[in-house]
């Protein structure tokens, strides 16, 4: 790429220019090492402009009315005037070529609204490298104006974990009923959450729905013991019958005034910011003595001591580590 | 030390003798060089014999009686036959120089008791290096024949964490009471739980027992979501008037049971003894590379870039990853 078409690039983007947006993604997601080169550069200057969104994290297991929820959520947010960017987490797109959000006919007004972005996952990689794209994308959304950026995740492997952490706010949604097979919830995901809703409370659900918010506002309050500060609020929604989101935004909004207000927002981000760079850091270094020919046959010798209790792990990491000084 | 009193030591902790076990801790706690080698030498040969224990962490804020419990729960044990080992991980023991367990009169019956055997919480060092130690020490108690290890933690820092990567059943100790100031559990420590005693059950304070284990039993409920596998008890404890030790330690032979039926107890602590390599492993390979003094600088520098917003955690990572090859 040329310098110009750089500039051109970070100035479209800058003015919210949809297509480059969308290039701009692109370059960041390239695996090619004078893209990423170019990626960074745009990045850097674009970063000025970053940070005034709400970066809102939802999961919910299959069957809970993911893309029914963001749909109504994301037009509810674009007539009041808010410019709402939807991005996911989805590990497993590089199997199945784009399983979440691949096809915008999840959410067909959405997808076609003015106030609205909506870009698939990242399919190459590693959850780590699927992570890393998005939170740049993150990123380029709120550089373009997008003030409201959803990320979504289907909840494979440790997607939560990823998502929670590059939010400001992470949403469980989950299905009237309770704690059965039905909720499929894994064992963590709520101590995430910054907020609960109920999706699905319509119809005959509704009565059932109520009973499963008094439920888990119980479980939460006893599993944040005596923590001050946020204490996350569970509420009922139909994103079928469009009932509710104005609750959950009335909920993000509370939060994130009241977090601003104690300068916790910018220290929660903060702290994502320097987790990010140490995870990195992290990686690459193991990464560069871990790949050693002699160090993985010594791993692998090392993990069959191990498992035959012939040797302890202390014992066994102090052999390997004595080749770092080879 | 001589090859042949490496040889008595390794028989002492053998036959069960106490002084022998007690002087193998110390040599696994000590910080010189040449005793790390003794010590990974007698835990080497002494490996064949450990895995017999069942391995028990207990948690709980200071105030919910951990002392009387351990004291109440250790002598039922010994009446019943079995040999108990009391171990603790309290990182701020380097501070305070031994703030629990370092005086057994907090346990004067446990203390004098012929089947019991009681170790202070080793003192030196990081959390990492006192949860290293106590990994060894447990094994080297179980090598002695204490079939029941119980690994006490205040629950200073991550100490829980630590504590439940090591153990078999991780049981959670509360008060009569709701999630209020009164329990002052962390977010996440009741997720790490596998069964949870709600202690003090006695006096004016007995409904309100029952009612506190009702409400963490649907918590847990709830937190499990439709999760196979063990569902962690609750139920109420008097150490004061020694009522319901008997149905803790039903509850961990239940789980003990189940998990080995399954070949799951194995795979727990296989799964344990990696986790501890890996964990050593990656210390080691960071301290490595983040100790030079050129890293040092450029870490430095990194950090302030990210948290002005110059420069993307990814970039920031790069650069220093640079640094590498060199």
């Amino acid at each position: 790429m040329t310098p110009e078409a750089l500039d051109a690039l970070v100035e479209g983007v800058a003015r919210g220019d949809r297509r480059s947006l969308a290039k701009a993604i692109t370059l960041v997601e390239s695996t090619r090492a004078d893209h990423r080169v170019f990626a960074q550069d745009v990045l850097e200057r674009l970063l000025p402009r970053t940070g005034k969104g709400a970066r809102i994290g939802i999961t919910g297991v299959p069957g809970v009315g993911k893309s029914t929820f963001i749909e109504t959520f994301g037009l509810f947010l674009v007539e009041r005037g808010h410019r709402v960017a939807v991005l996911a987490v989805d590990p497993t797109s590089s199997l199945s070529g784009g399983s979440i959000l691949g096809d915008k006919t999840r959410m067909p007004e959405l997808a076609v609204s003015e106030g609205a972005f909506i870009r698939p996952s990242p399919a190459r990689g590693s959850l780590g490298g699927v992570a890393a794209h998005t939170r740049e994308a993150l990123l380029l959304c709120e550089a373009a104006g997008y003030d409201v950026v959803l990320v979504e995740t289907v909840g494979v492997g440790q997607s939560e974990y990823v998502v929670a952490s590059m939010v400001d706010f992470f949403l469980l949604l989950l299905l009237p009923g309770g704690g059965d097979e039905l909720q499929g919830i894994k064992r963590g995901i709520l101590e995430l959450a910054d907020g609960v809703a109920v999706n699905k409370a319509d119809g005959e659900s509704r009565s059932l729905a109520g009973r499963t918010v008094a439920e888990y506002q119980g479980a939460l309050h006893l599993m944040r013991g005596g923590g001050t500060g946020w204490e996350p609020p569970v509420i009922e929604v139909s994103a079928l019958e469009r009932r509710g989101v104005d609750t959950v935004w009335a909920m993000i909004e509370k939060h994130h005034a009241e977090l601003g207000a104690r300068g916790d927002l910018e220290r929660k981000r903060a702290d994502q910011r320097h987790h990010w760079f140490k995870g990195l850091l992290d990686a690459g270094v193991r990464a560069h003595f871990l790949d050693r020919r002699d160090v993985v046959l010594a791993l692998v010798q090392a993990e069959r001591d191990i498992d035959a209790q012939r040797i302890t792990p202390t014992a066994a990491a102090l052999r390997v580590l004595a080749l770092l000084d080879r």
